[in-house]
This record gives C-alpha cells, structure tokens and sequence, in this order.
C-alpha cells in the first residue's frame, strides 16, 4: 500500500480513497442498515458507505464466505468492508479486523473470512475485542460500525495480531458447487469460479443439463445456461424468464459439472 | 442544546453535526425515498440523510409511535427526523415541528409522536402549515422534506408556537403489550420497554411460554425467548430460526408478561 | 442551460449542482445498485446519488418508458439519470446518451427513451460505445455508471450524434391505458397523464368502475377511486387499503376512461 497524506491508501487514480461498504444479512427492512450507517457518518463524517449486499442468507456463513471474495474486486485498496453473519453474535465467538490484499475487513470470525484468507497474496489479522458497552445482540452498529469509521479515520488497526491461519475453515473446499444466491431476476449464483472449470463444461442441476453461453442475448428466449457473471461466479440462468422459477432450483442446491 | 458555528448544535464529539433521519411507510420498493432524499440533498446539501425505517406498516400510526423513541436514541443532539405514517394525507389533519431532548421530529400529527412526547423532558412544537402547491398525497416529499432541510440549514423553526399536550393520545398506554414490527430474521419486536417490566417475567403469546435469555446464543438452537433487544424493547425470538414463523405469531399479536 | 463554473448547470436556486439518479430494474436486493454506487463514488467523489427506482419490471421496457418522464420533472437542470431495462444487454443493441431539457440520461436504446423524447422541447443524441474489458452482463456498473460519472465530471458528451428519432417507439401511444407499477400500498400507478383527460371521467378496470377524487381522504374508507397522483400520471387506489388486492389488479391490466 502507498500511503499517502494523513496515511490514506493512493488509489490508482491517483488520489486518495475510502469507502466503507457493507457485506450483511440485516435486511433492507428495518432499522439496522439505518443504524449502522448513522455510526458511520457520525464517526467517520464524508466517506462513502455503500451498501452492497443487506440480504445475505441469515444464518449461512458458508455461502457469504464464498460470495465475499467475489464481490470486492471491483473496489479500491483502502477500501473498508463492514462484514456480518454472525449466528454466534453474544457469544464469545471471536471476531477479527484483516487487511487482506490493501483492502481491509471487520467482522465475526466463525468462517465468513475463510476463502478470502485463500485467495489473499498478502493478509494481517488482529484480534478485535468487544467494548465494554456493547449490546449483546448488535455487534454490526455497535462494535463492528465503530472499528470501520476508525479505519477510514486512522488507515491503521492497533491490536493483538493472530494468525491468518484462524480465519480458515479448512474444510470447506476451494470451490462450492453450489447455489449461493439467487438475485432479482431468478438467476443463480454459485460459489465455483468460472476460471477455476473448462469453458465448455456442462452444468447439470435439478435434472436440468445447461451449457455455456457468453451472454444472455446469445440463447433463444427461455433456454437455461450457464454463464460467466460479471463478478467471475458460475451463474445459472433463463433467457428473458427467472431460473429458479423455470428450474425448480432455489438457494443451497448442489450441482454437478461434467467437461464438455 | 449548545449553540455552535451558525446555530448548529455542538455534539458530544465536540463538533459540529447534522444528519437528517427517515422514518416512514414509504416502501423500500418504488420512487418515494428517492424523491424524499432528492429534495433533500438539493436543499441541504452536503447533510447526510439516512433511512432508517422504510417499512413501518401503513396506516398503523400506533406500532410507530412506539418504535420511534427507542430507535431515535443513537442519535446526536440536531438530529432531524422526518417521520411519516399518513393515511390522513390530504385532509386538514394537522401536521407539527417537534423539538424534544434537542432533537426536531416532522410530521403529521395524529398519534405519531404521542409516546416520544410523554418521554421527553424538555419539548417544543410549532403548527406546520401546508404551503400552496403542494401536492395532496405526498406532503413527504412536498412538505416535510424542505422542513426538514430548512431545519437542517437553520436550527429552528419560525412557526406558530402550539402546546405538546397537542402531541398525545391520552388513551394509549405507556408500554403497548403488543407485536408492533417484525424483523427480517423473524424476530418480534414489541411495544414494551425491557426498563419497564421484571427481568425474571415469563412471557406467554399464543400460547407458548418464553423466559428471558441475555443472547441468541445462550439458549438452544430452536428454544423461544424474549430478551431485551438492541434498542431496549422486549423482543421474541427463536435461536437461529423465525419466532414469527416457528411461533405463528404476527404483527398486532397481543401477549402477557407474568411475573415469575 | 446556464453554464457555471467548470460548465457546471446553475440550478434556479443560483448555486450548482449536480445529482446522480438511478432508474432501474435492478432490485433493491442483492450487489447490483451497491456495485454501481461505487462506481460512481469513486469516479464523481462528492455527487449525491439518488436511487430513484430499483423495482422497475424486469425485461418491461414499455412499462419503465411511461414512468420514466412523470418521475424526472422534480429533478433541476443537469440532472444525470442511469437508466436501464435491459434484455438485449451483451447483444449489439445501441446505447445511448441523451440531453432532454438540460437533464442526462444514459442507458440502452430500446425504447426506454421513447416517450421522454415526445414529451421534450429540447433534445440531443449521442451513440454510446461499449469499452473494451466491460462485462457482457452488467453495462449499468461497466458502461452507463463510467458514463454517469464523467458526466457529473464534465458536464458535455463527446461522441457521435446520432437522430434523436432513434429514441422512438412510433407504436407506442402517447399515453398507455394500462397498470404499469403497482406500489407498496397497493395504489395502481398508469401511463395516462392526468392532464390528458377530463378531469371527470370514470376509470372501468377489471369490472370496477371508479370516480375522481382529489385526496385519499375526501373518499370514505375502502372506497375504490382515481386521482392524480404526486407526479400527474392517472392511479388507481382505494382508501386505507390495497388496490391491487381489492380490486383484483396487478401490473399490466388495460383499462378504459369514459368522459363522465
């Protein structure tokens, strides 16, 4: 990391950059969003926070670890994600701050941070202790929101470091030939990198055989493929209709691939 | 409230902050946060404005009323909230500018703010009147929102001053034994203050009985229990599952609490 | 348009101003808005971003082109609005940059401009070219966003002009009797103006014959009627309760209007 005035990561554009994003299961609904990003812009006045995923799975921390990685990439160094699926919340579970690759991550530990640690060339771990203070039950506003806004403040975390090896579950496999999300318009992520398979591999789930396809305008409308998305995930999907409706396939469906 | 650079009030922090805070039955889905911060970021800029509850029931001017001074009190003194539950928009209903513990509330006034009123020490309220051209239908965005925005530039309201007592609905009780919102995790939030209640009190809603619990994870996975949530109301829940499903329980259930 | 400082639009307010808004079918769920609010935020540092709508009907264009000039006439001169409907993304279907009436518009050229182009004074069409390294799924991130924010940036376009009536769809009628977005009330929004028709005529739709009203409150309560609604398009609604479930109506019903 090139540090630049007041210790802010240098972008590649040149100058200097943070935003704080959210990674959660809290919902759109409700006030935890709200309440989180109220920490955030009293703490850390002027950075960016973006929401980016409130609807993760609750209670499934394996498929946000193999979404995670997937969905930072197109953010800058310096970047600070808020992350939590945290069924253990209240518990003494531990919880960490990570600098993984320039960007930086807080959260619970209890596997969400495993496939990240994998695929990081470079990565410090530190302990993150809960505050006196704290309510038992909403870490995100109330340890995690604070941590964040004091990385956007400070570009630096003074804790007890530990070993990146704690944030592994070890396991879990490389890639998840599974669903991990299924968006908006029924298509149907999963946790298999697209770059990790054959390009010519043939997808075979809930009885449905799908072939590739470059892009959804390139079948005939209501044909299942499998596609490369835009964030390098094996996805599934119908031309113009919801796969997971057309399919029959809904969230933690297992799949198989066979080399075409 | 201490007077600051242009009349803003000075934070705890030490310096100086406002944030406008939306409060409201207006959907996640559709145009009308999105015309309400648009107003907004025009006419304040630079003023952070966050949702904070966007799907408040419609017309259920009660369950709000007493969500809103538990989910009001992380914010900083000058916080700002426009508060929106409206099914008598267009009539001659009357609508208010609220200053209660430093903090200023917008709205319509037919019960909403009738529990911040009666626990709030020192408060204030103007008549807010309609200005011409307004629409009929949405006076969040026609009328709230450039008072909230003005309020947010200039710290006070130059209004005909009227009395709090206006602000009550004298039938309703102080805590309302009732599910006032469900969560995305299918928890049930109620309208009973923890502070107020026995925290050994055994809690029966359609007929399941629930004893307190400190976390989510000091009781067994499956287990029913109320607890005092994150923003000190009495909440049900069910370890790592749905209350709302695994109890049948809804929003409007009334329950008993019994002293154990 | 007046040109400020760094040809930045002066607003009628006298200062400058610039605003991002999203009109979209890219759900409220999931990573797409977030992904495209980085881009933004990173590209035009400081510009609010305004997320307008995201539940637009996925693949509806026709539906999205009638709401589309209703819901931008709040918006001030140099206004830049992404917009996308989508399903021809990844084939060779044209893009499009628009200046309608000193407001921006960016988004793929399907008709989605069509009624937008009728309805202004003023009109200016520039091609837009897919970049190299874009996704083939995801152009409102990889190419509309970069557009966007260059245009916040730069307040011009330099590309190739092309007719503006390539915008249009010359089957599309100017005003469409038919439901194109239900909202969380359950209030039926058409692509009929208010303006377009005597103010006393009666609305026949699913067997329900409906009167004009002026505000939810002037009808008795579970009363069926019609209005014009905040933004001057023709909605059906009921009075404290759901149109859509009452009446029996969803999305895409036809309906006819007798001058009463």
């Amino acid at each position: 990391m090139v540090a630049g005035a007041g210790g802010a990561p240098l972008t590649g554009n040149g100058y200097y950059f943070h935003m704080i994003v959210l990674f959660t299961d809290f919902g759109l609904e409700g006030p935890y969003i709200g309440q989180v990003q109220a920490v955030l812009h009293r703490q850390a006045p002027g950075v960016p926070v973006i929401n980016l995923v409130s609807d993760l799975t609750p209670f499934d921390i394996q498929a946000a670890a193999y979404l995670l990685p997937a969905y930072i990439t197109g953010f800058a160094p310096g970047s600070i994600f808020l992350c939590v699926v945290d069924p253990g919340v209240g518990s003494d579970r531990p919880a960490v701050v990570v600098r993984a690759d320039e960007r930086w991550f807080v959260g619970p530990n209890e596997g969400l941070f495993s496939i990240l640690a994998r695929r990081s060339a470079e990565i410090d771990c530190w302990e993150l202790t809960t505050p006196a203070g704290a309510s038992s039950s909403f870490h995100g506003r109330d340890v995690f929101a604070p941590v964040a806004a004091q990385l956007a403040r400070e570009c630096r975390y003074m804790g007890k470091p530990v070993s990146a090896i704690r944030l592994d579950q070890p396991d879990w496999p490389d890639e998840l030939p599974q669903v991990v999300y299924v968006d908006r318009f029924g298509n149907l992520v999963t946790g298999v990198r697209a770059s990790s398979i054959d390009g010519d591999a043939v997808l075979v789930a809930n009885g449905h055989v799908m072939n590739p396809a470059r892009t959804f305008s390139s079948v005939t409308r209501g044909e299942a493929f499998w596609y490369e998305n835009a964030n390098g995930l094996v996805e599934m999907a119908v031309s113009q209709d919801s796969a997971a409706r057309v399919l029959g396939i809904d969230r933690g469906e297992i799949f198989a691939l066979q080399t075409g």
